[in-house]
């Protein structure tokens, strides 16, 4: 049984991780850190939990305190606020699981450019693994702190990995239509995530600017090996969970969808989570579950792939992802806990 | 091991009960049978299921043919379509859970005269147990033909069942004023369950002729021993799932909110799916789950009493509660297989 | 030409004002005054004005300072924010249009017991006259002081006073059960009004104690000479817009729904904006206009009757009748720049 | 004052068109016809009209027998239904806008290719008008017969005309990537357009296959005086309304967003309906007008630029852009009918 502390409980990602762990068989939470409702009923925050959590939110100080109870720390976190308590954690031996941005890009200047923040723990970055599970699981297992990927590169990632790895796209063609659900902008009490703001409307932001986007140059150029830049246009979606992630790529000889959808069937053979699907995406049909939904087309007009994905952003974009690193590092059956299926309607 | 059947597979009530079966450690589907698309895999029809159900339905023939294979049937199919195949699955011993409307009212007038059909199987109507788990569970460990309750009636009587049990209100005095998810139409095509004319609007509908009435006065009269007749008025919201449900009634004696609560906790006292809240539900907090969260406040200006009921209409108002019941019916751990927590947001 | 201040523009039911003022023949806006937006262009805040009103919002000393350049003031502020304003205009001979709470209730201590609040302007209640167009019609002509009323009690007010006027039911028996889009919440960033807070869900909220209460039963008191206490629950609804008022009361003596549908037709035979369907409202069939529908049923089951109206929140409940006010107290023809169709779907 | 018919009054964009022309100063609609509600009121579809058009419907032979009554013709149909009516009307000479797809394609073979249909009436393919307006006024003046765009290649034309007409970009680098609320796909009952399909999800559909492109292709043709091939790929957005057109193309030298924006304000310096914005579009700006708003940014480290267009896609999608092209027609002021903003919340 792995004892587990939780900070940003009361965050989306970190109620999901809340919902995931709660029905892990291996799992036993023992305290729920909250910023801003400490000292509050757990259950007084999400009432779907009335009856089944008492317990209270404790502050980051007393989670830093109680460290000793713990094998392993989920941090839900904005980015630049647990420098310290990951540094505290590491050194005493626990295991950090960081949901948040702070050691996923390996380079300090690139996270100091894109964040507009100093890095606080660069001594962390090298040995950090960047947790896309499905391709790093090697080193997963091994590390001490994981850095849980974003939701747009988890879904970005996956759906163009199998052409980066197999050299069938010209690397400086990558556009990236991506689409998220309003729960993506978190909980935080902003006019621009007002019911009356987001519903009956769909807007394109962060448009050249978005701070996922080195980290998907990162991780594609690891498998490219090469020096990749992308195009990345997020949109918001009124809808509370989802991410659909559009790829654009030219090919570099002339293949058609059945033969790229081998080499996808192919290269994730193996893999639980992943599916490979004959038609498109559609987000609903990956809500609630950890897995990942991937479809394609080859435009033969014009020789560009089209590439599909879909995950639930709170899921396999975020908490479940990390349970399913979680479950890699301890040696615990992968699937362990995230085997629910998307529920529909 | 139970080996279970599902008719009408396909719907929405059918798609709940494949989510909640395909993760119930003691059941084992043997065959998935819809009308609309017999011989297609059902994986097909709803892609969550990509990868994990390899089946194709079958057409009810077939199903008929292979009851011999499976110890307990579910039926979710429109009224008055499987009068005959309740029948013969009875009649070979197996048991029939049926989530459809034909077996709730005792009365056969009333079921032709809210209905505007002849019941096929009368001789079944006595031994029928109509299935509101918390309320019936001895006459339901016992019985061979479960008429699983109608998502409206399930929310209402569970609401109003401790103010009538202890006799407090007049009996000529309940109002209730019910919302449900849009799921609530089922997966029929038709123009008034469009995305465009439900989306950004709010109706009520089948006001004073709605079918749900008969079957919460019958329940409510035998709680209160006495003949109540109610006004049902039920609404449509945009919105996938979720039913709340407004019930008023006439305090007899002056109690408080308090008072009433308290007698409120103590009817449920045993109960893990109905929680008493302090505050005031919303479908959010059960939506995706088997619960049904209830709380209340006295108008002491008025001496009413307001009862709000919350529960996902597919999950307690109908797929859950079937399992709940086939739980109990089989003598299994009632809560095996539904103790997941509602997904939020 | 009628000149005309706003404040409180950058709001929902001040933004809705300039929406119907900016194509209103008789009007020119002189004026948009903003708390949280003073000094920032108008359509910096809503974009759809962008090209077509390139004014910068003011604060509200200086829209007093520039009462001198209007003939009426628009005040669309939280309650208790306008006293010295409202006073300060109708000494210097401005008529005001209050779209707030503060002038609705003719008794202070209702007014300090429902919003906690002491009134600063006692003096001005017995001339205000509340703005109800339809019913208020003569007063309303020669009013300096309009209280724009409630949403809710606009809605309820017209189902309503049919019945009371005519003596039909028994006045302590309405009940009424509200459904409102979240932008009666007003544009303010709480958590509560956030995307994913409100969709996929609905709830009761103010059971009891919601401060539209006692504005119906003053009104609804005036309409039966009688003192009238009801019971009046709203709900929530995950839609932009709309509000749907189900309301029902005890009948006196066996009329059935063709005979209350005469009264109805009779009693609303010269208004524009109220019309008596046959079918029952849906608010989409209202989003968007300044009109009011209402349509109803006898339970003859329980000798109640239902009555069910449906408005735009923002329109006929805000800012379009406070237009409409306006052009009766300037003896402009009643439903000029009102005369728009809901916009479906 | 015009006289019109309408024919497909009961669709979607029907309906708009009836909603617009009812304000239309200069028009009087002498007969909707319906298909599916032939001798129905219209107001009895659309309650929004209730006390407002009193007509019933009309089928399509009645239309064709009162041809006589009118000036103009709008057909509102599926492609392929209206060849007959088309020719019947032009030869009578009376003018025909249709809002289908059947006159958009200059090319005969293009049609068949695309729609799987054999043209059968190719000789008005070469007068055909495609209606554009801001970039067809003079043909448009002139025309008999105008094919209204389609909603996607509205919003994507007038976001890359620009480009194109000043040679800004590689006219092989463009790719469309669209996304649209549900009333795109029309008033029709298909399992895929209902709520609970369509809510809490986005999809993208018809990828690479879409009917839209050979418009796009061959109107983004003319501009270039190339011939241009283009990725296009639709996306279904749970919301009512709303086009938003995301545009990428790579740049042929080196601007900077503020460089393109400034060739963009002019480009459409004269134009009402065509709005270039600082910031980037959301089309919740726009619902309810007959806007467009375009935004844009390029991408330094890719040399791209990134376009972005929001419509409303059944006003200048659809209604809007028809009526806007009847003014042209009939030298009536172009904005007239057409002057209201967009409708926010």
């Amino acid at each position: 049984m792995l004892n587990v502390g939780i900070v940003g409980a009361t965050g989306y990602a970190g109620e999901q991780l809340v919902w995931i762990l709660q029905n892990h068989p291996e799992v036993q939470v023992k305290f729920y850190s909250s910023h801003n409702y400490a000292n509050v009923q757990f259950s007084d925050v999400y009432s779907n939990y009335f009856g089944f959590i008492n317990d209270k939110c404790i502050n980051i100080e007393e989670a830093e305190n109680r460290l000793s109870e713990i094998d392993v720390l989920f941090i839900a976190l904005p980015h630049g606020k647990a420098f310290k308590l990951t540094k505290r954690a590491l050194e005493i031996g626990i295991k950090v699981i960081d949901l948040g941005a702070d050691f996923r890009l390996k380079s300090e200047e690139n996270y100091e450019a894109w964040y507009g923040l100093k890095h606080e723990f660069t001594a962390s970055l090298e040995s950090a693994v960047y947790g896309l599970t499905e391709l790093k699981r090697k080193e997963i297992k091994k590390c001490n702190l994981l850095a849980n990927p974003g939701c747009y590169p988890t879904a970005t990632i996956l759906a163009l990995a199998p052409l980066l790895h197999n050299n069938l796209i010209f690397t400086d063609s990558i556009i990236i239509d991506a689409k998220s659900g309003v729960s993506g902008a978190g909980r935080a009490a902003v006019i621009g995530s007002l019911f009356t703001e987001c519903n009956e409307s769909i807007k394109a932001y962060g448009v050249t600017t978005h701070r996922h986007t080195p980290e998907i140059e990162q991780e594609l150029s690891v498998i490219s090996n090469s020096n990749i830049v992308v195009s990345f246009t997020p949109h918001l979606v009124p809808m509370n969970r989802g991410i659909l992630s559009t790829c654009y790529g030219n090919l570099k000889t002339s293949l058609n969808t059945k033969d790229i959808l081998e080499i996808y069937k192919d290269f994730y053979k193996e893999e639980y989570f992943v599916k490979i699907i004959e038609g498109i995406p559609e987000t609903k049909w990956v809500k609630g579950s950890n897995l990942c939904h991937i479809g394609l087309r080859v435009d033969e007009r014009t020789n560009r792939v089209i590439v599909v994905s879909a995950i639930d952003n709170l899921i396999k974009g975020a908490a479940g992802q990390a349970v399913q690193n979680m479950n890699v590092m301890f040696g615990i059956n992968e699937t362990m806990g995230l085997e629910f299926i998307a529920m529909a309607p």
